[in-house]
């Protein structure tokens, strides 16, 4: 049995207790959080969990095993930080940290300690994305020549973090996810439509080595709600449709073969192949369930988490070259390779 | 009457001698192309209509009124240059020309001869983009904040131009026509997939004065087709989706208010309005034939065309400006402003 | 406080135990099922609920106030009954009851007793139907044409009853609260795919005095989940779609005008109506909530429930003529008219 | 070569004259209409094509081989015998007559004549059907479940047959083409809501000797414009919706195993199949195109149209039956087995 202290009870927190609570061997004993009406709510539906405006007491607490820390992003290292050395295993929401060098501390400190550090990419837990990853990795597309994503919809602005910050590390876990290799720069652009807070919609460009582009477009004032990923590959091509009730994602057969005529004009010529499509029936389950299945999984079993601070750190890295690119109107920026893990 | 003369009779070509033949007060009376098979197609159709491979014997002969010029766009200013100087009103296809230099030169020579000019910008007479218009300068959206589009399909590779010229054009001539401002710096980003030639996916993003700023994806080698530009503004939101077949464009009544808190934290409260959606109905034409029409108008009427050559011009510069960019990653490059029309 | 005791935990009563149990005058105190499993998962969500096989035990505790009956339709007589006669007030899952006899006993059960018997008919708690309700009662949409509805998905097959009395009851319950007729006769078809099972598959018009029909298509077997309903009206015509996320509700501004020709040929002319489309914003809430909501709130105040014992006699009454005439293959079965109430 | 003449230039009357005139062996040399406005349309597109108010003219030119009857249906018998005893061959617009007696009799004087009799059943030469035949013809879908179309829209009201003779005569021209036998009686329901003129909407129940149901939902005066049919089969189920611009065919891999306990109860278990959704790339081309190749085809060879009188015969039949059974509120009414053929 795996006991388990959460901190912050905001709008993630409730789907973080609720989904360890239905764990078999794990248990939730302690919450914190700041504002009494949500602690409230915590004792209404879990009577035997203890609750406290104290985060403190949860990481002090020597029956807690591990602590989930679902805190605003400022907050992360500092808490993050006290969990390790409390000796809890910790599970962050994303982003790990707000910079790079507190993300690589925290890093250093569970690897250090042996202490289970994972991140909250909740998902590389989906079923579409683990399908996604299987094709890929299969070859099944063949060479990989883009990923596009859309990820917008009205609210929820943050005071924080940017929306590249809340919204494209859903898709930068996702690529760390399915790519062979990391973006070896960054060219991001956006705009704050209310003055005196971060931008609500940002664009970011992540160039490879290969004959790859990655493109996100996040967006917290949108007037519809769109989670769309294109997946181009040689051979064939994905859509990965999210707000689909069935069929979440689609398979073409369809691509280009060009070839250039013998001729001194070398003329392209381009050939079209539009084939079938196919959509592979996906695992009905909460991804979240699965990613704190895992969690419980590695503690007990001294693992380490697939989404591990390593992948936490190289998502921060781009995170922080697209905040620096955003601030200069798109210039790019250089990203160090995947560290070699 | 109008007599017209075309030239160029390959993806587009068919469209335009249709649309004028259907004219009462226009004739297509030459058409040439340098491929037999396709003149062949033209005499099955219209059996009254001379074809030639000769462009010049069409740009010669003194029983046409006006050059239609659907060839590919490296041709377009010598071939648009040769049909001004020989008196005849021109209908060029998008985009102007090749560079801003030819651009301007083919303005000057339409103004100086008094021939009317027209680039092919059909959306401008799109019965949406016509409404959108309305709305935007009725100040039905409030401030606008915005501008995206994706307009990415599998095809049409060109092999003289990129896609951000054979696409994003359409959304650069909308822009064109809804916003009170032009861009003052533009980034982009893309990709060749093909080796040697031009870049088959390319992401636009432009920024202006205003709190406002726009973007396109654009892209040749996606497994499905997307249409669809979103314009958010402060007092509504409109999503635009030229694939549907009725409801082509929504309003959405819908946005945010931000206040910050009185006390020293100054915390950002966000309000998020989700109000009614409406669609109005729209014309059902042919932006084509609306365009045709007036083009045969203008020159009737010796007045200036709509999506005249100052327009094209306009959004020459921003495709040299954005090619700049994708040379160089997104670095952004500044772009002059709106000439005083 | 309302105390409730529930009988039942299987697909629906899970649901009806979390909304009763959210409400803050109202307790869950009891739950029975037969099957030990499921009262191991009331026990671990609901630790301080007792529970039990025995139904009975529910019925009898004086400490109950009201039952609410989640058990297949052929218990729904007798377990009412029992909760009636020991001063209970009832919410019955929907149908009412298996015949129109036992629903009008139960009817008169509550009446004699002064106590509350409440039919879920969820939708009828649903801010779609609500609108929907509003809309034609106040004449926005004219004298109404028709009601269509089409309900399948694959699942979830019952064994005591078709799916007429599984799926159409739900557009029946609808239509009970739009409508200001009730149908005069009914012709239904259908199909049994697997042999010794009830209809699967089935198809139900009902005729009204009016100038009015409706139409119900219902499907087990179906690929694909649909919830679509049309409802034609003189002056604008309505889609509701229950899987769409937002815009659930799309009211058309169309319609036609017939006339005919003056002359002995009364040739018929009839023009198209084609304006806008708008759809309202609804309400985010859980029907099921507002119905749990509703049900404690006409026990306390001792009033009449909206969904109540007449209304579900008056559609028990249409199921049966629907299942009468889907044994003879759509022979027209007529149906007393509404009940005054 | 073989020379056309059409009868008929209103709605449906220019795609049939396009699409022969794009036939390279066939040409229209003559079109009759009673209205002069559409004959100056025909004058302005095919200046070689003679133009008339007369269609015995038509009939009579013994420069014509071929007659295309495309005027109201209650012309049908008279024309379509007036063409064949002039020894033309006929093509004639779904339904091929107002009666099955008149229908019948089209069909022996063709026979008697040698002479082909073709209904433009255009949907049983789209891609879409042509793949939906040979997959549910090679066993792909298992036994036939169910039929389910709905097929509405706002227009076209007829003045002189039902919707069912205007609409539901493609589907039923798709299912004798798709299915092994023909329905043995039907059940039809519908309503007028323009007084003196047909019904305006419909729905058709069609029963087998075999587990098999079908049904098809006309209407005229609907908001939104669907057409989509759902194949039910015992080891795939189909979706074709034909207004998908791809992937109009859908098949998916779902379906229930049915099994009952061995005990005394014999309790039903049902399984759910949830499986992959596949969607075959269909050809693009207008069906028309196909139908009108065809014809000209069976001409040249002397043989037996697809879409022969034997069909068009089957389907008046059917339809004959359905408007009995929709004057008698659903009464169910037999319908001959289908002729040997």
């Amino acid at each position: 049995m795996i006991t388990i202290g959460v901190l912050g009870y905001g709008y993630w927190g409730p789907n973080l207790v609720r989904n360890f609570a239905e764990l078999p061997d794990a248990r939730v004993v302690r919450v914190s959080d700041v504002r009494l009406d949500r602690l409230e709510r915590v004792t209404a539906r879990y009577p035997a969990t203890k609750v406290g405006t104290s985060a403190n007491d949860v990481i002090d607490d020597p029956s807690v095993d591990a602590v989930v820390i679902a805190t605003p992003v400022h907050t992360h290292f500092e808490l993050g930080m006290a969990a390790l050395r409390s000796g809890k295993h910790v599970w962050m929401e994303k982003p790990l940290a707000a910079t790079s060098d507190q993300a690589a501390r925290l890093l250093d400190e569970a690897d250090r300690r042996g202490l289970a550090l994972m991140v909250d990419h909740t998902f590389v837990f989906a079923a579409a994305v683990q399908k996604m990853r299987d094709l890929t990795h299969a070859g099944e597309l063949g060479d990989l020549q883009y990923y596009d994503s859309v990820r917008i919809n009205l609210g929820h602005f943050q005071s924080d973090v940017n929306v590249l910050w809340d919204l494209a590390v859903h898709d930068l876990s996702i690529m760390d996810c399915l790519l062979e290799e990391s973006p070896v720069a960054v060219s991001a652009t956006g705009l704050a439509h209310v003055s005196g807070s971060p931008e609500n919609i940002a664009y970011l460009t992540m160039f490879f080595d290969a004959t790859l582009i990655g493109h996100i477009h996040v967006n917290w004032l949108a007037p519809v709600k769109i989670r769309r990923t294109l997946l181009g590959g040689t051979r064939r091509m994905l859509v990965f449709d999210d707000l689909e009730a069935s069929d979440k994602i689609k398979i073409y057969d369809r691509g280009v073969s060009v070839s250039f005529s013998a001729d001194k004009l070398a003329t392209m010529r381009v050939g079209y192949r539009m084939g079938d499509m196919w959509s592979p029936q996906l695992a009905l389950r909460e991804p979240l369930h699965a990613a704190a299945r895992h969690f419980v999984d590695v503690i007990t079993a001294k693992a380490t988490p697939i989404s591990d601070g390593h992948a936490g750190l190289r998502i921060v890295k781009l995170l922080e070259a697209a905040s620096q690119s955003l601030a200069c109107q798109g210039r790019p920026i250089s990203v160090g390779r995947r560290a070699l893990v």
